[in-house]
């Protein structure tokens, strides 16, 4: 393993060669935009869910399945839905020796999957409200460009909520709360975000409007982390999902979603590691803290003794660690190997630790050693874990909020654009489609939405008009 | 809901009404053999599963991912495979608007998936053993008829782990060590087993040999809970999975895989059931505990603050408990409610119970009440547990060995089956295919295989010559 190349200036290479070279993913599956998780990369992804599905179920949700293909009369209910994802979805028509009846659509998502449930399962506003979620693979045939874990053909793990009420408001306030857990998911992560509203034009199929939570990646360009959907009652109406309501009448429920995908964790990678390789937020890692030997002639086994004892101590104490006793490197080679691999704590046990009753702890973010007595080793961890998170995050936070850019004008935005290398544009906006749409072409940037809670300043960049809103604009993943 | 089917009598009336009424799954999608997991059932599955895969880590098992769709070529690798799976492989060849340059397949089980990348992964001896696996979602298009859980065509978790080894030595003792490892997982379950080697005319596709674990329905027909397969150099071959062993050579690796689906859960349902519904056995109960008021018209705050307490109280301590404090049902409708979901312990909290701080406990299994002081709740709950286990388990046992049946000739085989209307029959063989394929034939049943360690008496049934093993021989799921 050479140098590294520089994160931001060759993200692409810099991401390719730590996510293989750190056994994260394999990018050899002879398909294009599918990939191989290895043991190393799925362990961390499937603690990276695990705080979403805890969140969830905190605010009520529960855990089920839906089957992942899709009979095409299923699928085709609501046509906004169909016509956004018929270019993307997969399609079962045989086997390898029969043709079958039917065509079977493999789920690009689980909106037309659930929804036909509902409308037998839902009678009653005794029903109401449904709040499930589901945490599958699916699959979309994307045209564009493929980058491992972040836009693939076969999405592994696939969060995706769905909930139905009895009226708009309490869909409303779903929303709310959808977006509240995401925030914590986000956070917990260290992972920093805006929260925009989709502008009409590029709402999701069938929706009547969506909220993004973006970031922006080491190479400026902005990435879309998890989506909230507001679906009213379009769904409801395809899929005819009616209640009797307490007043005897039959009514139209209203429905909303959201998802998040493994995506998120090609992006915590891509943030928080360094020109040393990966680093783990300690909630995450895969390996939180490895334990190294140092070789003594004399006094080896007393070390290697001690080792295992607090590697004993550690994993009862519930933490994941790892003694690194391969006899055949050197602990600068295993140290190395580690930084490499982002393990945010490494314990040295050798001579003077196991005479002094101390063990020496280093920290993968700041590449500084510290040393603590054996009795108070947990304590000196959480402190640690404690201060990796706020580095990691203020970072992070730095990086973000140095890459939101105010402009007043096109040009600005186009120059300061420019100067920048990248980023988040903001650009007061009257609110109206076509100064969006002109402030898309004139900068040749996509829309990525606004805030409607923010207050803007300043005339609309196109008409002139009072701002009601800022625009932003960026280059997507 | 009325009164339920006998189990015996007519097991799939139970079956059906028990798995649709408590809210384990619904069959309503409208494709055969894929059904939806409703979150009580689908939690017991991952309950399930997640003791399969500590089992699997503990003995040196990684978790990994591998892609769900499979080029052809890669499929078609292995003939025997290929034309094993051909009739149940569904094909992918189009989104629903393009044509695909290539036929893609949706994984039956992941030989070929993870094959390929073992031929890319593996080099050297020093590479070896490997220990993969992964629960996932695999595809077959089945033509028998389905059943929901039992037999269907989207197997929602397949828990499959896959081995590489140096020699065959090693595979032969990973078979063991498989053994070993579904032997301790059944046994949680509670499931009695036999362990039988396929005969091989029925071996697996690709396989040098294959081992099935058999339990036998409450209809008295066998069904499959596992496989474990010795691949031997046949995948190695086809894959080209070659590494340079010690003495400088390049050698090809031995295989095994072994599977377990959901099924399993379908089987304990089946298995621990009762006229009154389902019993879970508490290890893998997606409620263990639940916790049931009783109403009073001077004291009913104490009750509810009581109760609320204690599921405070079990929570804390670990346990999976519910406290049903619906207003609008009696606790008679309750504990109709809670037993036939197959809850293993109600706590019922009345005036009683609060004046003398006490809890009254029924028992799902036995369906008797114990009282417990407050402070002994914890140790009597382990207690009763570990009662219900062991009372779940006899019962299971009973029927299991009172359904296998010894017969010393066809005419006793065929009569002893119809007499006890199923049930797996065991005749002395002498090893020979052709006669075994005899007997399969002569009785109209389907050979499930023999066990290589226990020692035959008497003669073949076919031939008369001396027996070396014992045949069995049933209707199998």
């Amino acid at each position: 393993m050479g140098k590294l190349p520089d994160k931001y200036k060759e993200f692409s290479a810099w991401y390719d060669s730590v996510i293989e070279g750190a056994d994260i993913i394999d990018k050899r599956y002879p398909l294009k935009g599918m990939i191989v998780w290895k043991p190393y990369g799925f362990k961390a992804l499937k603690l990276t869910m695990r705080i979403l599905e805890e969140l969830l179920e905190a605010y009520g949700h529960e855990e089920a399945y839906f089957p992942m293909l899709v009979p095409e009369e299923v699928f085709s209910k609501e046509k906004d839905f169909l016509e956004g994802f018929s270019g993307e979805t997969f399609v079962v028509e045989r086997t390898i020796s029969k043709k079958l009846t039917r065509k079977l659509l493999l789920r690009p998502t689980s909106e037309t999957v659930m929804y036909y449930m509902f409308s037998i399962w839902i009678t009653s506003y005794r029903d109401l409200p449904v709040k499930l979620y589901q945490t599958v693979n699916v699959f979309r045939y994307e045209t564009e460009q493929t980058k491992p874990i972040i836009r693939v053909r076969e999405i592994v793990r696939f969060n995706e909520a769905h909930t139905v009420h009895r009226s708009l408001e309490e869909a409303d306030r779903q929303i709310e709360e959808a977006i509240e857990i995401y925030s914590k998911f986000f956070d917990t992560l260290l992972i920093p975000y805006i929260i925009l509203r989709t502008p009409k034009w590029d709402t999701f199929a069938g929706a009547e409007y969506n909220y993004d939570f973006f970031t922006i990646m080491p190479d400026r360009k902005a990435i879309e982390l998890g989506s909230v959907i507001n679906l009213g009652q379009k769904f409801a109406k395809a899929f005819d999902i009616k209640f009797q309501d307490q007043d005897g009448k039959w009514k139209y429920v209203y429905q909303t979603c959201y998802g998040v995908s493994e995506r998120v964790v090609g992006v915590l990678l891509s943030i928080h590691g360094d020109s040393r390789g990966l680093i783990w937020p300690p909630s995450v890692a895969p390996i939180q803290i490895v334990i190294v030997p140092i070789p003594s002639e004399t006094m080896y086994n007393d070390i290697l003794s001690k080792a295992k004892k607090i590697e004993e101590r550690l994993k009862t104490a519930g933490y994941r660690v790892k003694l690194d006793d391969r006899p055949d490197l050197t602990p600068g080679s295993k140290y190395f190997w580690w930084e490499f691999r982002g393990v945010p704590l490494r314990i040295e046990i050798g001579e003077k630790e196991v005479k002094e009753g101390k063990v020496t702890i280093a920290r993968r973010d700041l590449m500084k050693r510290v040393v603590a007595k054996d009795e108070e080793l947990e304590e000196t961890i959480e402190r640690l874990f404690r201060e990796i998170s706020e580095e990691l995050y203020r970072r992070a936070k730095e990086w973000f909020y140095s890459n939101i850019i105010m402009a007043e004008s096109i040009e600005e935005a186009a120059k300061k654009y420019n100067d920048v290398g990248g980023g988040i544009i903001k650009l007061p906006w009257c609110g109206e489609d076509q100064c969006g749409l002109a402030i898309e072409e004139k900068i040749g940037l996509e829309g990525l939405g606004y805030n409607p809670k923010e207050k803007a300043r300043g005339k609309c960049v196109v008409c002139g008009k009072e701002a009601k809103y800022y625009f932003y604009v960026g280059k997507k993943y």
